[in-house]
């Protein structure tokens, strides 16, 4: 079997401990199926790129992760970092734009039923949550032409689209749904009533459904009704919440929370639709959480978003959707497991005492089970 | 007594129906009050403007605005005007614009105790929440030059913003802040890690707070993890919220269903600091919720909302804060009425059954024993 190359930039902080624990588990998935190699390549990003290297991203780190399999990312950013023009956070940004990782994957679900109870909504409000945001990620305002306040008190940032930066991830926004038995609805999230921007998004995204996917159903929600719906009746989103790269960041992270903690939900940022192009597939996978420097160094930090990051790395970037699967199912039986004290292994995140080894050792005993 | 003039601007579907109940409550107040005349002048806007005129504002309504001591507005919109280049909500955006209410307050607090099991947050989450977006309404993306998709494929919105906007709005938060005991802390919301604009915001509010304010505190906040603040803890934004256009559109959207129903919620918009300048202070008050066509004419709309907005108004364009806290205090004791089966007097939004009729009736009632 040809071995499969994973770039792992574990950052700041917290990074290398939620790396390290997701590694382990990949180990544990390399080690039970033979004929998936796996070699892994640390590199730095973020802060612990600046100190090394004076600068958040390097070229060598780069040329890396444009020849991996696949990139596992722990966090970047923290206090310390304060120049701000060598911030911790464009090392992110360029690393994104240099794989061409245009989509971001949120799924936001329970990783198991008992966490409804961790949830800040009403059990009632929060029970059933089950989407993915689909955020675009290489365009918008995150990459428009930028003036800066240099002394005559003007700042402006612009915020373009075109038609093909839309209808690509319309597409892949589509195969997601279609995915689903039966295919899941898609809404999609804009400012229509008063930006272009939106404007040029329901326009292509109307003409993909209609043209290619006429079987699907896709709604529209303005950004700021839908920052309500979040947390008046959440389930009204179930399905693909397609919507592009500021909405999309400002409404995955309001949604984190509602799972039980921001610590257990996973990204992936891919460069295409897997597995349906001739061309190689960019695969950047994360934790959706920060690099919490209080707790860094304590062995507390909850894994399982890194963990949950790395099955979505087997399922997207190494077509192995069955190990993605049995890592999901372990996760889902460590945070059920009644053992300790009646409740599941929980981290501080989630109320309990657990710490980051023992959820990875859990898990990685549970997948041996399965796998 | 100088009669004081209100303009009225009922809008689309429900509008008429929750302005009629603000004005019967204010009528209240002047009969109580006789130093304090005022005087009701009913103009369209939105879709009811445009049926009327070809216009979702006409210069006449304008120019009645800016005469006036305050204006009321209901709600505009509503799926029967697809024309995309004459929309209702064209009419606001130009009535803001032109009354240059650069400031919108949006409070986000229970206006009874007894709510708080209305809310789609667990008790503990909710119960405390208590601070005021001010959000800036006069410029950034909202305002900023355009580039629709004219058939090349391409559009793009600006965002721009300067100094002296920034430093105005500034300026307003902090006397908001200072007229609590002990002041309120504030908060600001930026994405300050990717836009220039925020960069220019965080400078400047900075300045402002530490050359003329030393004595508040000014907190930031992403924006991102802001939308995750509002649902996990929320009361750490207790305070004040001061942001831009688009975020604060849709930061308060998202808090707007935690005091019990966005049906509740009173806005009120301002061209300067009300009572500090010796320039006229223009304002202009309106519920936060839209016009609700499903529900329009069967008298079932929650007119709290509307009827806590004449409370602002009475407080900021009248300087009449005796009588707004009466109109407040007499919400308060319908909403905590206990004598319609063990609940308070509630609408259908809050799980009640009580008519737009019944709680207006009942709020004057309060209102005549307060006064
Ligand atoms: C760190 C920051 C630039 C980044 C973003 O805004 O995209 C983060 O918030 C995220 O969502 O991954
Ligand atoms: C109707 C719309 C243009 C408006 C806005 O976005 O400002 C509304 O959402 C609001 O918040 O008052």
């Amino acid at each position: 079997a040809a071995t499969k190359k994973i770039v792992v930039l574990p950052g700041d902080h917290i990074g290398p401990e939620i790396t390290n624990s997701a590694v382990e588990v990949l180990k544990v998935v390399e080690k039970r199926r033979p004929e998936l190699k796996l070699e892994f390549e640390e590199h730095k990003i973020g802060g612990a790129s600046i100190d090394a290297f004076g600068t958040p991203l390097t070229d060598e780190t780069i040329k890396a992760c444009l020849e991996a399999d696949g990139v596992l990312l722990g966090s970047v950013g923290g206090p310390e970092w304060t120049d701000p023009n060598c911030r911790p956070e464009q090392g992110l940004l360029k690393l994104r734009k240099s794989m061409n990782v245009w989509a971001n994957l949120r799924p936001c679900n329970f990783a198991s039923e008992s966490l409804v109870k961790c949830s800040p909504l009403r059990e009632e409000v929060a029970k059933g949550v089950d989407f993915c945001v689909v955020r675009e990620l290489t365009g918008g305002c995150y990459f428009g032409d930028r003036k800066e306040d240099t002394g005559d008190g003007k700042a402006c940032d612009t915020w373009p689209y075109s038609v093909e930066e839309v209808t690509r991830i319309a597409r892949l926004a589509a195969w997601l749904a279609k995915r689903s038995n039966p295919p899941a609805p898609v809404t999609m999230l804009d400012k229509a009533n008063v930006l272009a921007s939106s404007r040029l998004w329901r326009k292509t995204c109307t003409k993909v459904f209609k043209e290619e996917f006429p079987e699907l159903t896709l709604n529209f929600q303005l950004i700021d009704s839908a920052a309500m719906l979040v947390v008046k009746s959440p389930r009204t989103l179930n399905g693909v919440v397609l919507t592009d790269n500021l909405f999309g960041d400002i409404i995955s992270d309001e949604c984190s929370c509602i799972p039980g903690s921001l610590g257990l939900l996973p990204s992936a940022s891919l460069s295409g639709v897997p597995q349906e192009t001739s061309e190689k597939v960019h695969c950047l996978v994360e934790p959706i959480h920060g690099s919490a420097p209080d707790i860094a160094g304590k062995g507390i930090v909850n894994p399982i978003g890194t963990i949950l990051s790395a099955s979505l790395l087997l399922r997207w970037a190494l077509n192995a959707p069955a190990e993605a699967q049995a890592i999901d199912d372990a996760v889902r039986k460590v945070l059920d497991d009644k053992s300790i004290g009646g409740r599941g292994l929980y981290t501080r995140d989630l109320g309990g005492e657990a710490m980051t080894a023992d959820i990875t050792k859990a898990v990685c005993e549970e997948l041996e089970k399965l796998l």
